[in-house]
């Protein structure tokens, strides 16, 4: 059974929302038989993949649906108990590559609340009133205020070194140091505290921003709520889109969705995605939505709503993207390719960048699809080829990938072009805060300028090639060959290695607590999670529960 | 047979050394019956351990020994070849443990020779007239001038990927794209490229810095390297200092070094250091050499030479920090202690300060030896006693510790104090580039601004804890329970968690070139390091060399 990561509220198990004016209250009230594993037991809201994936459609839908909330408000709806981190059980008995896109979708999630506070409007806060341990606290740190009742059993913890074996990775160390600013010392005594920390000294070692009597609970949570979204700049009055039921059909090895298909070559160890830009092409499949119509770009996306194509094409993307990660490990590589009007594709980036709070909300989404590109630990080579429309946003595609080649002629369709809009220049940034543009050209900002004065032009892959902006020019004589070359030596290499390497050169430039995260912390989680002491027979994950103490090896690595 | 980090010219194996006036050439001619396993042959400029402890042992010899030479020009000494990067059979069969250490130390010995150039007015040139592969190629990165033969066999290369399944990890990837700016597709073809590249292209790329025709070559290395030398600050006409024989003796679970001695605790797994400062303590070793007398720090660093405490104290504590990590993984615990006089240390470092350039070669070696310690994957515990000199360059001991418990009490004996000095706020910055005590108070430049208010103030327990300098003061009553309590629970924990804790708390705020080869560079090594594709038995680095392709596992994680 492949992990489908659509879902709605209406099928949520996990997760309540009440929206009250300018305030939402999501409520963690995680169902224990309710795991996506049949025999792990999600107690004292424990979380698995499954309960994080309604945790992200929640995020999404305050986005997009509720313009009017202004802050959101999390806590628990179980009795004793904030959040108990992720499933120990389920960590136990995971397979390492479910352990590694785990964390990395639960990682995803997080920093998509972070966003919602820095630039969409939209801060959280952490309600806790009851202990928060391990991924727990860990989505308490990854809201933008952390309330926590003052009595004798409300705790924040991190008891993963000492109980587990492992590390807290769902962020929270570099968010102790680095948003936190916990001192190094007292971070150090509270990751290897497995009761955790409560009352005064979780607030003056700047564990939580709050400390708040019961007497006044109700009453301090809902005042703050309210301050928060009373900072906040989205439209009290605007109402939002609905994101309805994300079409997809899987077909053997072709996959659909509007806007978007994805066809999986297996003996050829990829997947190639064949994204279609406003305008219908040939070949467009059937199921496509309404809004799927020449001149959409052009259209109203309050109108057209979740069919509206800059919306729709990047709901389907992030979609594939995440099916393709948890599904199709074997599929090493993903190609790239676009296929439409780049005028079009240009016409919707200038439709969004001067929109309102819902084109904001579209521009955001589309940055996080391109971040989830980025991390996805896949070979990833984009193609430029006659009638593609790598043009502004999409063009970004080309940015992301590991490799890109351009077809130097046009082989009886319109030629192969590159086309950069104001979207290539601060719209998308990577996690490491640079464009991809300045990345690609760290150090070398007369490049990125030369890019820029290149706006609006329609590049042929020699111009492309001379701006610095493709790997390679080919030739059309040579091109299936080149593409067949490329695409066959990548499935000969370690894909361990690959996954290695990619992590190491796509990040250049300056880090962020985002690139750390994703680079450091979860390296040395990845680590971690092969090593005996955690994960062989007699490791913390296995002996967890079993009243049996673990055994680790003692030398240090 | 533990491995020994000391060495000397007269027992090289594997380099050369000439110096001819402001120039020294390097020569790197590796025995290949001289590996340090015994059935590992290092043919064609391969490198073990034991080739990079010599190669460790030239940097420093080249600070110390000749303040004459601006500039070092490493080159072959072997006919087509320049050096062929880590021996492969050796990583095949080295144990995890040895693989990491062994990077860890090649990658510092590479920023050692980028430190030379930068901040030691001793650049190095690497004069690659022959194929320069893997980490022979990375060799070359670290040095500040790369100048390739415009021929057809001389080519630089990182075939790891391609090759073996693994990462260049002594810093390659990280350099080309950090230091070289190499862009991101293009270093991609370059790491995936077995054979590599040579002439225009690597020129082109930026993988070298230019490219002589073979009939100019030799004229030209010797004229780049003299234009090189003629930038440094070094002074032509000085004498160098001879780094002499280290002293060290084992006995039992006692080692001892002039001014340190280290205590092994077996079953406690940790070992005790005891560093002394500049005045001669109760109980100090025999084997002291003549140096270590009283008002030390007052000396004279050229008369004195090795025998100057700052120099002799550093020396010890590098080689102490080496031994242990390699040759005593269990102790995963290090308790850092000190005893002397307080003003005695920031005697000596005011003297290093307002020295000249041995005195910069002094701070620089401490530098290096203090980042060591905080890159050793071991909890560090320092215990501030009454009888200690935690002062200026000592004090970072202190704050290089996972944790810091000070005794609030004189215990009979001198009261336990801390000392800052002007050596705690710049002489001796992290990897990340900021002091430590810039670290410890990140986002909080006033709590720094305080501590520097403190300098030259000795500072009680008390005094120490309200400036946030120490993790604790502890109760003179309490002072041996909590000690006993901290340093059995540490031993408590997974040894492989508390590597990954520790290299993500002991790291925040920004990252450098050097904090990303230690964190993520090394950490994806680490993970790769460990997975069937590069070491089962089926996998690259087993299989290299055997005439049979490797197996990798095709899932993706």
């Amino acid at each position: 059974m492949p992990i489908d990561f659509r879902t709605e509220p209406g099928r949520w198990r996990h997760w309540r929302l009440e929206v009250a004016g300018r305030v939402a209250t999501l409520s963690m009230d995680v169902d224990p038989a309710g795991g996506i594993f049949p025999d792990c037991e999600l107690k004292l809201n424990s979380y698995d993949l499954g309960v994080d994936i309604e945790l992200a459609d929640a995020v999404q839908r305050l986005r997009f649906e509720h313009p009017e909330v202004g802050a959101v408000v999390l806590r628990s709806a179980k009795p004793g108990i904030f959040c108990a981190g992720a499933n120990i059980r389920m960590l136990g008995r995971a397979s390492h590559a479910h352990k590694v896109n785990f964390c990395k979708f639960t990682n995803e999630t997080r920093l998509a609340i972070e966003e919602a506070a820095d630039v969409s409007g939209q801060p959280w806060l952490a309600a806790v009133a009851a202990p928060a341990a391990g991924g727990g606290y860990e989505l308490a740190l990854a809201c933008a205020h952390i309330m926590l009742i003052d009595d004798r059993r409300a705790t924040v913890a991190l008891p993963e070194v000492p109980l587990l074996g492992v590390l807290p990775a769902t962020g929270g160390l570099t968010r102790l140091t680095d948003k936190r600013l916990v001192r190094r010392d007292r971070a150090d005594v509270f990751c290897t505290t497995e009761e955790g920390v409560r009352g005064q000294r979780a607030l003056d070692w700047a564990l939580v921003d709050e400390l708040v009597p019961p007497s006044k609970w109700e009453d301090a949570v809902a005042a703050r709520a309210a301050a928060l979204a009373a900072t906040s700049d989205r439209p009290a009055g605007a109402r939002g889109i609905a994101l309805t039921p994300l079409q997809r059909s899987i077909a053997g090895d072709t996959i659909s969705w509007p806007h978007l298909t994805v066809t999986l070559d297996r003996p050829g160890r990829r997947a190639i995605f064949l994204l279609r830009g406003p305008e219908g092409v040939p070949g467009d499949v059937p199921g496509d939505v309404p809004g799927d119509v020449p001149g959409d770009a052009h259209g109203d996306a309050h109108g057209e709503g979740a069919a509206f194509w800059p919306l729709a094409a990047a709901r389907a993307l992030d979609d594939a993207i995440l099916h393709l990660r948890v599904n199709e490990p074997e599929l090493g590589l993903w190609v790239l390719r676009t296929a439409g009007d780049p005028a079009l594709v240009a016409a919707a980036d200038a439709a969004i960048a001067a929109g309102d709070w819902l084109a904001r909300e579209i521009r955001l989404f589309w940055r996080r699809v391109l971040k989830r590109l980025d991390v996805s630990s896949r070979s990833l080579v984009a193609l430029i080829e006659p009638g593609s429309c790598f043009a502004g946003t999409l063009a970004e595609l080309a940015f992301a990938a590991d490799r890109c080649l351009m077809h130097a002629g046009s082989d009886g369709n319109a030629p192969a072009t590159l086309r950069l809009d104001a979207a290539n220049f601060g719209a998308c940034p990577m996690g490491n805060g640079l464009t991809r543009l300045e990345t690609r050209f760290l150090g070398a900002p007369a490049a990125v300028a030369a890019a820029r004065a290149a706006i609006g032009q329609t590049l042929d892959a020699e111009a492309a090639e001379a701006l610095g902006l493709v790997t390679e020019a080919v030739d059309p004589i040579d091109w299936d060959d080149a593409v067949r070359l490329l695409l066959d030596e990548r499935a000969s290499f370690s894909p361990d290695a690959l996954s290695a390497l990619e992590a190491n050169l796509r990040f250049a430039g300056p880090e962020t607590m985002e690139t750390r995260i994703f680079g450091r912390l979860s390296a040395w989680q990845n680590w971690v999670f092969q090593r005996p002491s955690a994960v062989g027979e007699a490791g913390a994950l296995r002996r967890y529960g079993s009243g049996t103490r673990p055994e680790f090896d003692p030398a240090r690595v």
